[in-house]
């Protein structure tokens, strides 16, 4: 049995290592049209501010890793040209086949619009973009910086040209950060990255990047799924874009499975299919498309939106749905929101700012978002795993939360949001 | 309508506050044998530890901010001697009567054997032992400490000691640290603790205080429901020896509600009662004693047994059952331990120890137990929200938790720890 996968970065890699692990007579190649596998894109802005002092740093496995330990034969530099599924063949550059029983299609995403080249225009989705980008703000020292895309990439970036004492405009085309329609999200990222020197323009389409007076430029800007290699062999796209699979990652052509940024899955809260690339999620459903490649019956249930990031020290951490995304949805939410310490005052509380959201009818918790110092956020944890579980605010709101005098209030700042919240149902 | 409140601790304050936000007419008066309401006991041990300046800065609000502000009637000084149901009346101190419709009975806690009195003994329950206990610290120097008791509040006091430069010995007549019976968390507790210079004597009976070589004693022995005046009333004791009631926190006699440290709560994994004497389980189930005497209908759905603590720098967090307590409780457990790193290595990332503990038959996760350093612990919550889901290793396995490098592995350490408990399972 030969198991191919296309793409090897965190959901291809996932689902080869998981595939190995299962059936160790399994033959497993991996094409990647990159020089390297494996790579944590999520590192590079802090490649790129310096706390990382070398991009190998960042890069968890080499090729050579995985023909060692593994038996997976990584073929780097290699690009799937095209899949032909009628003789379980891949077509790679340069003329080669590969032949495969099972495919896991694992091909990630990209820009959403080609990016203007420059001298001084950057993206930072690999390491070598990451090297260009820092060796650029190091040896030019550039002094105004423009971010396109106010997504986590941008923001990221954002902080890490203000690293390197550069002044930094973000600009976006739509009219909210981080991907949310959430008004009180906006204010609060807006007026704290202000704080730091950081403008934010948004509903600011640009047709140009000469037209904007900036000597430095970094891309973050919208990702689409690369789907096009697939949509040629007869996969099934959805909705959102991205390649359709079933529960357990399955596409409609029988044996080839998708995984990771080029791959739709479920929302636990809607149970609609969405599109959200995240690292985290990519490496999931690696797993679970790789287990399910080596004939095991394994099921992704699905994300639940979870994310976080941390700007100039603010961390911001949402996981369900925003207020308008439930409406959108066909809910009718109510939210609350408090603002709270941490912990006991005197542990250097910081202060927190905790929103959720439910429906009004079912009294089902939708979503939340967080936005705190040190490790706070991180409490969105706990209400992803009660999104799981389906939980009505009054369920939230009786958690058995720990509690002592360095770690939290008597009152944890998610209950006390869920009491408010509570409140806001009964009116 | 006349609401009374034996207790102006933890769960009876909060009753009378919930009871009063509920029915702006009730007439609610608390009696509170000490002098003063609503302290946070849990904040004494860094009062005397000198983070805290002043007792004062430990209690939340005063009598009179309840007369002003919630129109609730503090009797501080004021002890219930009994309970006469029949006649809707309470005898007190002194031999007045104060009449009631709806009581709660919020008799806290109590050390389980009586103290033995001495100039160098002393006891951590009240502000005002909090106040003699420092004052003994700063005035005499002691050298040589014992701590009685391994729970939290004998760990959180040895902590204290060692920060006013007294050497510490900490005995308990039992075998286990933190009431779970949990060799690996006994010998992790253990090494830490010596490393700090405490050393943990367990399975020690101490007959006489006079026998032992120490300067100074603490008593931090374990607890138990102060449950006479109930007992004596004809109200119900449950097999835990603290106080019955029912999900509405009602006891065996109609309008007569108990909450907190004198009475049982459910056990969500197991759903026996349990007593597991905690601030932040009393303020809980105030809350909803306090809502059902102003006649809503509130349910108490038990708890997890979460807790969190820090010792010395470590924090040491569980919830539900340690394997042991699986065993007892007829489940058939399988456990995963795994050590890992709380976040990217170039953001100061932390060692953190997950032990996850599971049904073999229903592959139900029953408990969780944590270790490490900073906010890492505060994880616990999410598998509190996991069990109160009921949720199997599969299912936790899959959930959707916050990843950035700042925050977070790409598989955080609970999941690692989740897909180890999955292997074990299968073997």
């Amino acid at each position: 049995m030969r198991l191919l996968v296309i793409g090897g970065v965190a959901a291809g890699m996932s689902a080869a290592a998981r595939a190995r692990r299962l059936d160790p007579a399994l033959e497993i190649t991996v094409l990647e049209s990159g020089p390297s596998v494996s790579h944590g894109a999520c590192g590079l802005p802090y490649f790129v501010e310096g706390l990382v002092p070398s991009t190998a740093d960042l890069i968890a496995y080499t090729p050579e890793y995985f023909a060692r330990e593994r038996n997976i034969q990584v073929r780097t530099g290699t690009r799937a040209e095209r899949i032909e599924h009628a003789r379980r063949q891949v077509l790679v550059s340069g003329g080669e086949t590969v032949r495969y029983d099972k495919l896991v299609v694992a091909t990630g995403a990209r820009a959403a619009f080609p990016i203007p080249r420059g001298h001084n225009v950057f993206t930072l989705n690999t390491p070598s973009e990451a090297e260009n980008l820092r060796a650029y703000l190091v040896n030019r020292k550039p002094q105004r910086g423009v971010v396109i895309g106010a997504g986590y990439m941008g923001l990221e970036a954002a902080e890490a040209l203000r690293t390197h004492g550069v002044s930094v405009r973000i600009l976006d085309d739509c009219g909210c950060v981080l991907g949310r329609h959430d008004d009180f999200l906006l204010k609060a990222v807006r007026r704290h990255l202000e704080r730091f020197g950081v403008s934010l323009e948004l509903n600011r389409r640009v047709a140009e990047l000469s037209e904007l007076a900036a000597d430095v430029i970094v891309v973050a800007a919208g990702l689409m799924p690369n789907v096009e290699l697939a949509r040629e062999a007869g996969i099934e796209i959805g909705r959102t874009g991205a390649i359709r699979v079933d529960e357990r990652l399955e596409t409609n052509l029988p044996g080839v499975f998708a995984a990771g940024d080029c791959a739709e899955t479920n929302h636990i809260v809607t149970g609609r299919p969405v599109w959200i690339p995240l690292g985290t999620t990519a490496n999931k459903m690696g797993r679970v498309a790789g287990a399910n490649a080596a004939g095991a019956r394994e099921r992704f249930p699905g994300v639940a939106g979870t994310s976080i990031v941390r700007v100039c020290g603010l961390g911001i951490a949402s996981t369900g749905l925003c207020v308008a995304d439930a409406r959108a949805n066909g809910f009718d939410p109510a939210s609350a929101r408090i603002e709270a310490r941490d912990r006991a005052g005197y542990f250097h509380a910081r202060r927190i700012t905790v929103e959720l959201v439910a429906d009004r009818r079912s009294r089902r918790l939708l979503g939340a978002t967080i936005l705190g110092e040190g490790d706070s956020p991180l409490r969105i944890n706990a209400v992803a795993a009660a999104l799981t579980g389906r939980m009505t605010v009054e369920d939230f709101a009786q958690l058995d939360f720990a509690y002592a005098p360095p770690y939290a209030p008597v009152w944890d700042p998610l209950l006390v949001a869920a009491q408010q919240l509570m409140h806001s149902l009964a009116t």
